[in-house]
């Protein structure tokens, strides 16, 4: 992430990986600040044994593509919402990337969405971990289900 | 793809991927008008051996999230520019995804990059196609170069 | 509605239907995380008697038009606000359907609407709700009227 | 329609009533120029026998609220695009009503469908309306797979 | 104003109005819910001798449209922020009129420039109170620098 | 006008005020390039017997300000749509003004309509004025109904 | 700035100043209210010993460019957010401006932005304090670097 | 730039500067394409003598801010227009820069104010080249009042 100000969002794509088994590393890289070591780290990550890379950053938010521009692993962009404009500048600086240099952008502030599309990624050479994601699905749809019986009850109640 | 009116556009997608030596189906199928259809093909893509879904749709782009909704393989979004709104209707249909089911969105019309994407996305467990795409990076960074070069001379021919 | 935290604004839909008498099942389903339950109650909605389908969806607000994919009942979508974007990203997912697969669509968290909506298709053939729609309209009138007695009153007794 | 220079677009609806046996009046009735006649028809459309309103109007589109300020039937509003702002202008207008007085809002531009869902309105106590909808939803998922097999085609023929 | 919830913004310009003698009349009128008073309103102002009519409302805001329609007087239309699109909705509704049926439109939530715009339009035939607006002008001047001469000694303060 | 090339659309206004009969000065005066002329302009118009300014300026439309600036007349803002956005940029920058110093914003290129607008304001003390814009509203009216009228004639035609 | 409310935002931009050791005057001038003044002061910016000049405004936010109008050093504009719009409007009133007289635009209430621009513009011919803005490039990535050690702390005591 | 397709953009910047009689260095460095050729040549760009450099790209615009990330050199961002969105997406991409690491951003295709722009930077130091600048403003003026007079002569003809 571009900032240590954007953990409380980005922290919420770590519970999902934990929640997986993913294991990861954390790091605050500023596109801006310090280019050289978002450069050095993205340029290293296939050899590091990383299967992808989230970056998380606002405003202008160059990061995803700075790293996307140093590897050739699948680089997750988030697009945060900042002070002004609702997240719209930080969308469009993530997702409207040159051919060639594709970053895989997920929802503003869509922490969450990153990291299972990492999974689902790595999943793709991990048969075990493609059916945990699919036993995930599945539990998804029961927790709707759930929601909606409740509704039912709750409905059912003030009748 | 959601129209065959789409095929201007995805069929950057089928160059680069068969550029890259990387097989590939295509599919006419929409969101709203054969819903079944979608939803089945997703189903059952990764027992079908599909490491990755491109889904190009224009307006209220549904077809990436409605595949995605059915599928745990990482399912990529080319949001497709139509008669109005430059794209942008599609963009945010495509990027918004709630928790738990992402679409890896590129940029508006940005087919090559969907290709390229699911190209670094099958090259993690890969490391031939890997090689592969690391080598056109390379070429591509040359040919930038290649053209610093030649404006170079051209601006030197008008001094 | 495609989530029960969706329920504070779409419940302002069953206080309107309420009001009018019309009845209604109401429940949480899901375009991305509950499809096949989704699809399957639009499919049968005809048969079991519904004469609209209200939906109420934020962010890439998919669940109308993937109700509408399934039904020929009119379907109703709200797009409901989110975190970010003001609501446009549900609008513009709900309203810019493709030819054949209509959904009429109402304001930003415009649920109320969405009832009077429903309320003003069922009463295109039932003689009584249409003449109860038409009393009702006659009370707005005279609510606004009297708001503005009111304000006369009120700005008399600055002066 | 707001002016007849919305006729190119607006007459793709005629087409679809047309084809679906569904007759129409159609009248250039402006919110601004003719708000007395346009008033004037929306209050007698329930005595007149209509079923619905179809409303297309560009820029400020003010002539489905107009319309439905006037009548309790079903107001269907298409936003037109204009020379400037992709038709984002018509769509606010038309579809951000208060409560009480709904537009059951269609895509910009979306003339075709703003007859689909009047049909569909129609359809709710006309069952052989219904079946001919339901045939003609069959009719469309079956051009799609029609489009996908021929696509098939051609890419086997280029391979 | 097109609901009396907008009393506590559209009353600023009752205030400029206080301060400048200019009389007036406030209503609660809304070109949806009170099409017909709204509209009988505008069509005897010039006879009622109204030399301007200001108009306040949200969302679709088709009231300063509607009473355009009705009235060759100037209608000041004040675009008003409501729960979503940041007034964006009411500005696109208020401003984009069709040739020949003007609205003078003003900033969102710019109420106390429609008073200030009627009473230029008043002073245009009235040259007591254009010298009055002169000497309002030569005071907005005076308090802006009387603003910077604070901050001078304020900042001299602190150095 | 801010630029000779906005001539096209401004003249529009000008076969408006022709056609009404009034009377007008035409300049080229640019807040960015001739800002002294430009506010000499404005700070004349008064004692020079100008009853409205209409400026039209695109992009960062400064120039319906800046006269407003240095006028107590009402000063008409016309946002010219430019070579990017859509003419959004000159909307905002003509309408968003600040308190105290107003201007009376028309639609993106609505040229016309600023000359409406000026007619109107110049008929609230004229009162011949006032019944020619009143003649011409019924005009409109009677162009629009010929419009319908030739339609039902062609419908006829047609069936 | 346009207005004294605008200090609060502007004020972080005389910290960066006061960090970096280059002195400055503040002003409250307004292109609207103050003109003249505001117009002054930018016509003589230069023989009055000014290096650049920062201009903060809101809404349409003309400030910048009228100071720009009127001399030759670089001015840098911050749009203001405002009560509505996000500052969007600020920002296209305060970077589109036509050919020859360029705005130094930062971001949306970016008011240290401006001032570090403003130093890097000093800093073209006084290598001095290029020397210091090379030790502040320093020290930030140090910054990151020390927050992104702190984050490895933190998530290694969670494990 | 960021491509050679900007070329055309773009090189109306060099027109300028040519004009001015200001030396310069053209290069095609992409900021995704070749990272390491933009980075180092903004990192030296100090200690090659360079007094500002001016980076036009289109879409996830971040060769400006990946260029200021090297260098404390003024760095002025060009957004370019691609095939979709106006420009929009480049326009944030360069504005909407983190506090330390400013871009002076003009205009979207504003090419010609970069070289002006950078000519007022570099004439901040160099009173000849100051002087130069304010007599381009003063031919500025002229030619406007020119297009005005002529204006005057065309509207006298027509009368």
């Amino acid at each position: 992430m571009g900032s240590d100000s954007d953990f409380p969002v980005m922290s919420k794509a770590l519970t999902v990986l934990d929640d997986l088994g993913i294991g990861y590393e954390v790091h605050v890289y500023s596109a801006h600040r310090t280019p050289v070591q978002a450069a050095e780290f993205a340029s290293h990550a296939v050899e590091n044994g990383f299967g992808a890379i989230i970056a998380g950053a606002g405003m202008a938010a160059a990061l995803a593509g700075v790293l996307a521009a140093h590897t050739t692993l699948p680089v997750i962009g988030v697009p945060l919402k900042s002070a002004v404009l609702e997240g719209t500048d930080a969308l469009l600086a993530t997702v409207m990337m040159p051919p060639g240099i594709p970053v895989a952008t997920v929802a503003i502030d869509g922490a969450k969405n990153a990291a299972w599309l990492a999974a689902q990624i790595l999943a793709v050479s991990d048969p075990e971990l493609s059916s945990r994601l699919k036993a995930e699905r599945t539990a998804m749809t029961a927790g709707v289900l759930a929601k909606d019986a409740a509704l039912q009850e709750k409905l059912k109640g003030n009748s």
